[in-house]
């Protein structure tokens, strides 16, 4: 089923999102406004509102607390991208320059920043504190499983089971919030909303699971995104931590000294995605993500 | 009058929000709890908690929401030192190396967004959605502010007038947002509470042209922080502005040149100190914040 297809009943809505970001977003400031165009022009597949708009219309909601919910998911959703990138040190997203490679990481920081801040002024507004609630505890989570992905960079001793923990805060957590908050509106019942909130969460596992064996792909044409700069930071995700232990002892342990000496260059980051490759790790990181 | 006196009959109040502090940015998370011990240790001056306390306190206050907007204030204004530590490449602060230059850029730019959510979780547990509204509107300013500077860096037609709007949103608004929420809180008259605001914003503007003459300061053990770091920067503060102003042809055309190269080095930094000292600016720029 193509995503077209999928969002077929909400296409009105989801424009109605893309209007309220570019006004919820809209400044006096020169260079903020530049900015904003510059990213909402980016075509986005709006994947975090749709599950919001989806879920409150499972409950046939009719009134008017969806778009501004969605339009506030999506400002997060991007915000932590601006940031992301600056610890990523990414240059690439969606095909084109990132903000921190195109106006420089100080900017991308506040900018960020002033995302947030727009994204709870718009909960506020609403006057739906439940909402902005849930909303703070899954921020504080996202930031908690970046934070620990970060400490655990270079780690060998991290395992599938402490990749999916983080892969569950850092990603999933907010995917299974779009759910929960749509259903909240939509006021279904606990069961419902159990099963959306689930099902947003195994979503999102599956989504990045996903996003790390792109890490792994040919082009970045193809991706539109950074590749590889998961290797070259030293993070491990399911196909290295896959890959390394269906590996002999002898390339295990290359691998191994050379993300101990924190010196991964290009060539290293190459012949590690051949391993990978090799080892069937991809598909094996695939049939998790099913 | 020392700040001890001043802070006189809000010392058990200070006390509890130092309490709060750590109750509030408790995590089970090993690193966050090691970064927040490392930052909460450090001897803070309270300067914004006690605005708050101190303004609810001129209406009798005697409720129990101070404490909690304090520190959530205090929280906020933590968070963008983080990351204005990352956007300036900042080393010291307080007298202690930055989390950025402790921990690196990606952690201390998550741990500031895990800070926010933290302070904003506050506000929604206490049930004030006027205070938390007028606080998205101050960190609006400020990020605009920042963003506004950032974009100004090594342009010269920066005016004088110019850097105090700056200022106003980058620092004195979050001031005078303590002074009118403490009023807020100790119900105040909207006169009352509009003289408390405007302390809080002269305040404001007074310690960041102070705080911006520190930078043209002696040694960095004095002050206790990164010191010529807006000079190599190229972010250009009142008494620079001044002392381009007060400068004859060819001083202003080697410092034009020097930031237009965007090459400041140490040596020029020093070199442009001392013009600027000579100049008179430092003088200038302190009688502007009495």
């Amino acid at each position: 089923m193509k995503l077209e297809e999928i969002y077929g009943p909400i296409r009105n809505q989801l424009r109605m999102v893309g209007e309220e970001l570019k006004s919820k977003l809209h400044s006096e400031n020169e260079l903020v406004q530049q900015i904003n165009k510059y990213i909402l022009d980016m075509p986005g597949k709006y994947l975090r509102p749709a599950l919001v708009l989806l879920s409150a219309r499972t409950g046939n909601y009719r009134g008017d607390k969806d778009i501004p919910v969605a339009t506030a998911v999506e400002i997060i959703h991007t915000a932590t991208l601006f940031h992301d990138d600056v610890v990523d040190s990414a240059n690439l997203r969606r095909g084109q320059p990132t903000v921190n490679s195109k106006w420089g990481d100080g900017i991308a920081v506040v900018l960020g920043d002033h995302w947030y801040s727009r994204a709870f002024s718009i909960l506020t507004d609403i006057k739906t504190p439940k909402i902005l609630e849930m909303l703070l505890e899954v921020i504080n989570r996202i930031c908690v499983g970046e934070l620990e992905q970060l400490k655990r960079r270079y780690d060998f001793s991290f395992t599938e089971q402490e990749y999916l923990e983080i892969v569950e805060n850092k990603t999933a957590c907010l995917m299974s919030f779009c759910c929960r908050a749509g259903a909240w509106i939509g006021e279904l019942s606990p069961g419902q909303t159990k099963s959306l909130a689930d099902y947003g969460l195994n979503l999102g596992v599956a989504f990045q699971i996903v996003d790390d064996c792109l890490d792994f792909a040919d082009t970045e044409e193809k991706v539109g995104k950074s590749l590889g700069s998961d290797l070259l930071e030293g993070k491990l995700t399911l196909p290295l931590i896959y890959a390394m232990n269906a590996a002999n002892k002898k390339d295990a342990e290359w691998i191994k000294n050379s993300f101990e000496l924190r010196q991964i260059n290009n060539n290293d980051a190459n012949r590690i995605k051949i391993m990978v490759k090799q080892s069937g790790a991809i598909d094996y990181s695939l049939r998790k993500a099913e």
